[in-house]
Order: C-alpha cells, then structure tokens, then sequence
C-alpha cells in the first residue's frame, strides 16, 4: 500500500527557466533509464521476489524512485512551463507544448512515449540485481551528463541529490549480490558445457580502419580461456569438414572450433 | 565489414516440430533478451568505443551474436513450419501464421516486433560493459527455461550450446571490466555527495501481507550505512520542518533524513 | 514523497490458480485501462496542476491506484505461478512463463508491453477531468468483465473491491468536475463560431445493412440543432458551388451546408 | 461504404508557409488527440454498436473526422513543404525531410508513429460516449492552443473551423449520453459495494512544497461520502490489526478502514 | 471530403462463428498488411501526391480501401463476438474478450495496436507506386492464407472479393508505374556510379548446411554484372591493402573489389 | 555463420562535423529504409527461404547491407560526436547527446527506436522480391535526399557509395523476380474472381480543390477495364437494390457495381 505525502524528498529550485534543458530531464523522468524505469522495474521485481529480505530492499528502492520520479518531475516542470505560451520554446518540443499545455509527460527527451519494453524482470533473483546494478550504473552517468549541461544552480543541486541516491542504490544492490553468495558464472541450475565455456571466438579480425591486430587481454587469454581463431573462416577454408555436431569436440586450445566441442 | 558463410555455428536438428514451442523459441530470436538485442548491443557499443581492445571484444562478441541469431532462426523455423498448414497450429500465432506463411519474423514469443528499446548502450565504457553482463545473464536464464519446456533431443542440444556461449560471454565481460580497475562505484567523474551516499532510506515499512518486519542485510547495515527509517513518515510527523536542502546534512546513524532533517 | 506499507489494501485468496485468467488479469496491471495507467494520468496531471484542491484530489487518487497496482499484481502472480513449471500453462503466455518465469511483467493481457500512448494528460484541468471520468468508466467495465470470466471466490472478491473503489473514483471526478461550474461546452478560452457549431453533418446516409433510414434523436434534432444532410453529396450534385470558405453562410436548418456558415 | 469527393470540407489558404508551425499541426493529423484518432475511434465504435440510432451518430462523426484529417493534412503539407529543400527546415523535423520528402505523414508533432493505443473503444455504449466527450473536449485545446501558435489568417480560419466542429461533436455526444437516461455512475450490470463506494481515501497528506493541509470540496465531502484518513497510515500505526479482508466493514465515517466494508 | 453509406461494400454472412478465425481475420483488419493500412498509405500519398491523374488514382483506391476496412471489420466482429461471453472464446484473445468487449479493435492477430510504422510513404510517386505494388502483392498473399484457413462459406465469398480487389489494385498500380515511362533504375535524379552499380557482391560464401556452392543467376551473372568474390575475404587476405575509395574503379569481371581492391 | 572484417566496406571522411546533419543520417542507421531494416529483411527472408538460389542472393544482399549498417553508424558517429560536448549541439538530440553520450545509437532521425514493424517478410518468394524491390528504390531516394542536404564533400563520397550499391540491389532483385517467369498479377495460387477483377472503382469524384474532372489513364481505361462508377453513389440512388453478394452481377462497363460480379 503507498501512502504519498505532499513534500517532495527533494525541494527544488530554478533561477533561470530553460524549457530546452527541461526536454532534456524528461529523459530522467520518462526515459529508458530514468526514474519511473527505475521505480517499475524494482517494485514488480519486489512484487515477485520470494526471499523476503531482498523483497524488502526491492520495495525501498522501488519506492524511492517514485519520490524521485516526482523530483525530477516538479523539476522538468518549472523549466517547460515556459513552452505553453513561447512560441521560440515550443517549437522545441510542441508535443509538450501543444499537446501538454506545458506541463510534463511521460515521454523522454524526444518525446517518445515511456514503455515497459525498457523494464529487465526476470523473476530471478540474482539476474535482476545485475540488472539493477546496470541501471544505476546507467541512471547515475545520464545524471552527470545533465550537469554537464546547465548552469542553473538550483537545477544542479537537485540532479546532485538524485545522482547520489543512484550511487547508493547500486552499492545496496552490488551488497545484496554479493551476501548470495553465488559463483557470479552459475546462473540458473543448469550448467555451461564445460569445454566450450572457456572458448573465445575471435569473430572480428584483420587490421585497418578499426586499429590495430586482435587485442589480447584477460577477457581472451590466460586462465582457462581458449581462443579459437576465426571460427567462420575455419569452416571456409575447410568447407566439406562437414557440419558442427554436439559429439566429438576435443576443445584443444588454438585449435578446436566450437562444435567439436562434447557436451557432458 | 561483414563476411557470411553457408553454415550454422550450430547445427540444428529437430525430431518433433512443436509449433508452440517454436514461438517459446522466438523469445531469443525477437525477444528482449535475445540474440538479436545482443547483436546490436554489442555491436553499437563497439562502434561507438574508443578503448581498442574493448572495442575489438565488443565487436567479437557482436558477431558471434548474429550467428547465434542464425542458429535460433533456424531451429524455430522447424517448429514454426506446421503452421502454415495445420489450423491448430496456425490459431497458436496467426502473425507466424497468416502474416509470414510459416517462417520466422523478427518477433518475440507473443508477437510483439523487436524495438530497439530493449538495447542499453551510453557509450560510458564500464557503464556499458555492466549493461553487458546483466544482459547475458538474462539471456543464460532464458535458454534454461527453454530447456525445461522441451524435451526434444536435437533442440535442447542446440539450446545447450547458446546458452554456454552467454556464460562465456558474461565471463569475457566480467573480466574486461575488472580489468579497467575502476572502483565499481566511481561511474563517470562526478562524485557523489559523500554524507548522502550512505544513507539507506527504509520506504517500505510495516508488517502484514508481505513478510515480517524490515529486513536488515549488508546492503543497509554495518560499513558506511546510516539507516534513514520512513523518510516520508518523518515528514508527516514534522510537516512544518524546513524542505530538504543540499547542504547541511549530518548523516548521523539512524537519525539522519536525506537532507538536513531530523525524525522526531 | 511515497511511502510503502507492506501490506495489501486488499488482502487476495486465490482458491484455484488458473494462468489464462490471470493473463486476463494483466489488462489490469499492465494494460491500457489498467492501474497503472490510472496511477500515472492522475499523478502527472497532479504535478501539474495549479488548482491546489483539485491538485490534492488528483494525488490522492493517483496514490491509492498505486496500491491497486500492487492489488492487481499480486492476484495475477497468484494465478500465473504455474506458468513457470506447467507446459500447457506456459504456452498460454511464453512473455510471462520464459521471459518472466511465472512473475506478473508490465503487459496487457496479449503481452504488450505499457506505454505512456495510453494516458490521457491535456494540463486544462477540466479537460483532464473528463478524460478522468471516461477512464475511471472504462476501467469499471473491465473489471465486470474479469469478473464474469471467473468463478473463483476469492478473485472475485478483490475484483469486487477494486471494481467498486473505481466507482468511487468516477463519483469523486464528476463533482470536482461539476463544481468548478463551467459550461460544459465551454473548453479553454476561444468560442467556437456561432453558427456552425449548431450544424449536425448528416456524413453516413442510406438504408441497409446497416439498419435503417437516418436515425435522429436529441443529438441531431431539436433544440439550436441545424441537420445539413450529406454535405459531401450537395457538393457533388453541385461541384462548381464556389469552395467553401470562411464567410457567407446563413445557415438555415436542412439546406446549408457547412461552408456556408459564417464565421462571426 | 466509403466515397470520397474531390474537394476540402474547409478550403485552405496559407500566406506565410512556416515548417515548424507545420511541424505542430501534425499534433492533430497523426497525434493522439488528432483526427485519424477521432475518426476511428467513432468508426470502429460505430461498427460494433448494435443501438442503431447512436451507431447511426458514430458514424455521422467518424466519417466526419475523416474530412478533417484531409483538411489538416492539406494545410499541414503547405506549411511543411520547404522542409524538403530548406535546410533548415528539414532539421526541423529529418523524418519529414529526409523519409518523407517534405509531404504529411501519420505523425505527431515530434515524429512519432500513430497508434491505434491512442483509442478507447470498449463496446460499452455509454462508457464508449464518455470517452468521445473527453476526445473531443482534448481536440477542442489543442485546437485552441495550436491558434495561439500562429499568426496566419488562413490557418487561424481552417483551426477555427475544425475546433467549432469539435465542439459540435461533444454536444452531440453529450446528448447522446443524456438520452440514455442512465445513473451517470451506473456503469455495467454489477452494482459496486455500498459501503465502501462512498469511501474518500486520503491518500496524499501533509503540508509543505505542496501547498496547504488536505483540501476538501464536493468530491469529498457532503453527501454520503466518508472520508478515510490516510489509510496506509492506520495500517501503519497498527500494524497487528490483521489483514484486510472482504468481510466484517461497518463504514462509519472517518473511522472506516476500506477493507472493513462489506460486499453484499 | 468523405461520405458513408450504410451499406458494406460487400455483405458478408457468416454460417459459423469462430472466434479463433476471427483473431485471425484482425491481421487484414489492424495487421501490417491489412486494409486500414492500404487505405492510409494511398490516401497520404495521394494527398501529398502533385500529378493530378496518379492523385487520383491513389485517393480512388486509398478510399475502396476504406471500405474494404469495414468489410474485415464486420466479418470479423461476427466471427469474435462469442468472446465476449464463453471463457474458452476469450481466453483466445483476452485483449478482445475484456477490454474490447467482443467487438472489433485496431489490432493484429496477436493483439498490436497498429501503427503507422506499417506504412511506406516517400512523396517520390513512382517509388510510392512500387511500395504499393508489392503492399498489394502482400495482401493478396494473406488473403489466400485466410482463405485456407476456414471452411466458412459466407466467409469465403468475401475473403474471395477482397482478395481479388488486390489484384485489380495491384494491376492498376503496375500500369500506373510503367505510364510513367521510367527506366525502373532510375530512381530519383542522382545518377549511382557507373563502376559501381554491376558489381554484384558476393557475401555469402561457402557450401554447408544452406546448400550448394554458391549460386548464379541473372541477377548475378551476364548483362553488366561484374562478380565480386567475397570482398570482406579479400582484405582478410590482404589487410594492409589501402581503403577503398569512389574513385578508382575498374570493374573487370571477377577481378574488381567494390573500390579499387583487386582479389588476389 | 557471420564474421567481421575490422575495415569498413567504404572509409569514411569527414571534414566538418555537423551533429544536426548527424542526426538526419541516422534516418538510414536505425530508420524505416535504414540498413539495419534491410539487412534483417533480406536476412530473415533468406533464412525462411527454400529456393537455395535465391536463398543465396537474399543472404548475399543481406549480409552487405549489415556492412552498410557499419558505415553509416561510423559516419553518424562522426558527425553526432560534437552532441556530447556542446548544448546547442546537444538539444538537437538531447536522446543521443544525454542518453547516448554522442554515439550513435539504434533510431530514427526522430529519436524513434528501430522496430521491426518497419519489416515486411511473407515467406511467399516473388511476393518478397516486390517488398524489396520496393525496400531498395525507398531507401536510394533517401540517400539522395541526404546528398542534398550536405557539403560535406567526404559524406557526399560515402553516401553516393551506399546509394549506388541500392540501385545494384534493386537491379539483382528485378532481375531475379523476372526469372521465376511468373505472371506478375499471379500471386499465390488461388486466382481472383475473373468478373470483378477488372473493375476499376471510382470511388473519389467531384472537381475542386483537388483538381479536374475524375482522370482517366491505362490504369482504369483500355484493356479489359471496366470502370465503375461511384460504387457508393449507385447504392445512395438506389437504396433499395439490395444488398450485394458474390453472385449475379454482370459486369458491363459504366454500369455494373462491384456485388453483381459472379465469383466462378
């Protein structure tokens, strides 16, 4: 049950009205990453959650984000308003100005509708922390990129606090991960093949207009990795070697191709 | 530049075609989560970094997605095909159906048309890469859950392989964020506000429905965490407090509001 | 600010989990009459309205459609659970059983995903009102449907309960609408022109399949009412009348046609 | 059946053709409030209305609307014309320019797609008349707000002109709806609870950013209303009551609890 | 100017109702291909359309499709009105059963709402013709799947005169085109370059699961065609090799890399 | 099986990055005729494609378009970056410019999410020919529209490449449609009703705003043409005819209506 009292977590304040700046906030209020993104993808995630102290974690930060919707909201507003009668201003955005009155909608910076295509629940547990980890990852670097972009004092401030609160989310998320206590590689039950597991495929080569050779890093080489060159161009130098099956993979390092990987 | 090759990266067999099976599949052809948004994912993000050996991971693992989405499209188009045909297969998905004779479209498991919506790319190289790995941990969950709803021989076989390839890809991800030696929190160049950062507010109070009392875990207890209990409810009880500010906050365990006030 | 008490303003039973109605039941949760959509029309109107009574009763409003949400979500997982595990269940709806394993997703009851298309927010407040009105009529009738597509008891109870409280809702919008005393035709500020607004278009003509000669009723007939008969067949049996303009028209009841009316 | 006659319904005169006016126009050709939206919302209610005598009505008006939309997108393509040679008024709007060669598209004001989610059809005769009544109530502002917008006395003309048959359209809804002689909150066939229907929740509480202390009108004082103070909040300071449930309410006034009415 | 007459273009009975078909039969009615589709597509392109004989042909058809609209319609509401009633009915499409209420919506066979994204609009009027050309050719197709898809009599014979419309629209369209007396390659006024345009690219490679070698044809071989053997091969092979540029082309069967690359 | 070449088909140039212009090319990146719309056409065709030649050249074109997608995003890229930096850039496309951090990202020049309803893919061979005849003539119109908006003399080199290469395209498909030697108005295998087929409707009419009289051409007169008159005008005269059904009609020219066509 909510219960909405009528302060907003944030107060905020606006020296200069800047309606194309306020377009640009829509982004955070009815944007792919912004708070009501946030706010929906936490609290269904809670509503489906079966470990009850998770769900509890879910449920207070879903609910943040609807404080925080609101902020971003009255925020955005004081910056549009001037598009109701501003001819200048609302041609920058006449979905608000025209159809709006002025006032904000939940669109995002070009005026595309919000949708909950840009929800990740997936009733796992552990996925969908990673997936809120990511958010607020995301949440907190479109923040900054809107400092960047105003001088307003008032509208700093604001964005300050919001951008904080998404650092603090993705620690209590990151937290949360960690105390499963989960191998970060096992997801679900069912487990990888072993041996094709550790095989990288190297699908992009050669040397030209995009740098230099095949980079090599610890995402492809050492520890258990085997890199497989060129996996396509394999099978075109070797066409008849006959298809990929899911028997007799030996998985030798350099060498094996991913179908002649066993799976076991 | 892009180069095909006239065969699977795995060969798909089918022994008993499942129409509704067949639209389950569709999920990792069209869907949110499937081989197309990591194709496009990866690949958009490659395009856009300037890191040269994350960029060349990045489109590495593009690549290996656009065969992946091959594969999947095959093997649904072998359990789609009764469709165009059999009217109780047909009536499970009239688009399949009626709209595309039979064959694969690029549609996720109830017919919705895949949308770049589903895509989180910021060019924010670590905000990106842990975009990346929550990704593939969707993707690993969804082909476990295909598994379960089938028990075709040749089709679970194919299904192994593309979701070892999402382990090894979370992997690859994983380690290449690891290795830019970023503080996880440190996102962007901004800092947040250093009293509020730790402050956990508890908006989901109270007994009943969902569970017992609030939950404490690491995610709001010990280290830096001051606990912040029902910021809104301090509010009602203390209306005539003055709003919020970004200053001033003390940050004191369990008394500490967000800003400056005080529960009382 | 929100706050969330873990508790359900209505508590749910669910006797006999059935996953088609509880796919049903998404129209609720994530459809276009749903309570989300309610939530979010009366809370954004509410941001930006200046009428601070009608402001509160949009909050309101807007607040306990939240907690119907929550409702509405924690029935419909009741009955989608089984999708999880149950093939025959899971094929009703792979977007919940695969990509969702068995938890309620912001869909419709055909898995589309919610959209902000849906609402309906002008900033003119009694203009909003009557979209209010409209939505809260709609979402009464959807709820008598769901009701009559069950036999469970204890579904019908919240459904009752949920049913009724949009009543109450429509109630509260009709006297906050009534009491703003505004002629009802009266929207915004400019008149509409004098003689034309009177004139009914008689567009659809003829006998048929269709039922039977020209229907006339108080919407057509009496009253300021001038019928002009099938505008468009006056200019073909006469194309060289002048086209029409803003000046000119007199007119006079079942003769004149719309360009004959005179702006004044 | 359809017919269509060669000539505008208002003829349209442009003096000074302005891209990005013509740009905000499309608001009302391929916009949610627009004229495609209008024309089939009334058609497709039309088509399925078994009252011949307002289905008669609906179609009077669906096809009405589609003279509309011919007129808008006349004067709408004069406007964006030198968007295709202009480049500055092609940046206005690229998807104009550049796709669409400086002709009208099905497209709102900031390029986004029609959609058939802009339409509330619900079969319901009355509910169905109410959601045309709030359509037209939001065509007539924006009407209204898109003259505000220009100088042009030709386009002024042909809005005024549209905006006065909106106005004609709502009258007629309206006595449509009247003439049914149905309790305005007499929606369907199952009657709501008659305790809990008069319940007012106070969801939105407190004083401060938002103004004063809970505001009280027609809608929810007076008559049988009962006002239910923050109901989360009586949960919350007694937390052990039990669970809210469909049995057991007695409804008095300021003392009730939603859940304690009873369905009968 | 649009007139109605109520009176279906084709009256349509239905022997009986299946309200799966009638899911089906909303793919003609709010699918891709459907007729509001065709109707918007041509009526757009007719009103953008400035060669007064092709306008009108464009706003001849575009109008039959209007009523081609309101056939599909009432046949499919006759075949989906059961839904509104029996449960196994509407479980088939609950987006029908309980927000439409049995009736008619602008959906496909899966539910979508139609969108304008459907639509192919250029103002380029022999381009427009060929994208209406194959919308007819589209059309057509699912009418024939329709068509198999019942044993209804009464829905045949209609299915059967909106399918042959397609024919003769799509004959009108052809002959439209070819009056024009373009060179079909000469789209636009910007010549391509000359080198360029009969270099056939050949970038699918190999012999494997897909079939044979790779295949000729006329579209590949003969008349101008220049083969490219796998360009994106070559510069594997040759990487350092400089990049290609718009100048330097030769062209020479079997030898000529799209710029000057020559395979080696 | 796909492999990546780090080189782009054709090297991008530019010399004065111009983020607006940027902006506009995106229409081809993530756009309705955008390359990524026809390398998943294309694409997918062939996937669901049984005639192994022409299952080759859709994979071959498909494929190319993928490294079109490349260069374009690398040229946007280019232009676009400037966005991230400079508000006056920025609020072009705040989505790019606060979402994207300047780089490209899958959508319209609008900001609209690439969606694969832009697709059109049957399974019905000749009939996808036509679409993509269609798709190619759409797009090398957009290309040139591009040119005409730019300087930039590198751009204009890049473009002229890509448009180029859609003429090469159109030319292949032309060419292999042309070689399944079929009828072009034989779609499918069920033949139109011979009667009716050739009856052109005239179903706009009238002289005025849009023009002269109804236009005659080989697309409704000569051949085996029969034209019909104002089909609803017929039935408006004469009401009481009676409702049309699929037998009886005799189709002579000037006279007949479309029911008296007898279907054989």
């Amino acid at each position: 049950m909510y219960h909405h009292i009528k302060k907003l977590m944030y107060t905020v304040h606006v020296d200069s009205p800047d309606p194309r700046f306020g377009k640009m906030l829509l982004e955070q209020f009815g944007g792919a990453n912004g708070e009501l993104a946030a706010a929906m993808q936490y609290s269904i995630q809670g509503l489906n959650c079966e470990d009850p102290a998770r769900k509890d974690l879910l449920m207070d930060i879903g609910t943040e984000e609807l404080s925080h919707l609101e902020v971003v909201g009255a925020l955005a507003r004081l910056h549009l308003k001037p598009m109701k009668k501003s001819r200048s201003a609302g041609e920058a955005d006449p979905l608000i100005a025209i159809a709006g009155g002025g006032g904000v909608g939940l669109l995002n910076s070009m005026g595309n509708p919000w949708t909950a295509d840009y929800l990740k629940i997936t009733g796992e547990l552990d996925v969908d922390l990673r997936s809120n980890i990511a958010a607020e990852a995301r949440a907190k670097i479109v923040y900054e990129r809107l400092i960047n972009f105003t001088d307003d004092k008032g509208t700093i401030d604001a964005l300050q606090f919001l951008m904080t609160r998404e650092i603090t989310h993705m620690k209590a998320f990151i937290l949360a991960l960690d105390s499963m206590k989960k191998n970060p590689l096992e997801i679900g039950k069912i487990p990888p093949s072993p041996g094709l597991v550790n095989q990288y495929f190297n699908d992009s080569t050669g040397k030209g207009d995009y740098g230099d050779d095949d980079m090599r890093g610890p995402w492809n080489q050492g520890g258990d990795w085997a890199y497989v060159n060129a996996p396509a161009f394999q099978e075109f130098e070797n066409a008849k070697e006959g298809t990929r099956t899911s028997n007799g993979a030996s998985g030798q390092e350099e060498l094996a191709g991913p179908g002649r990987s066993r799976r076991t």
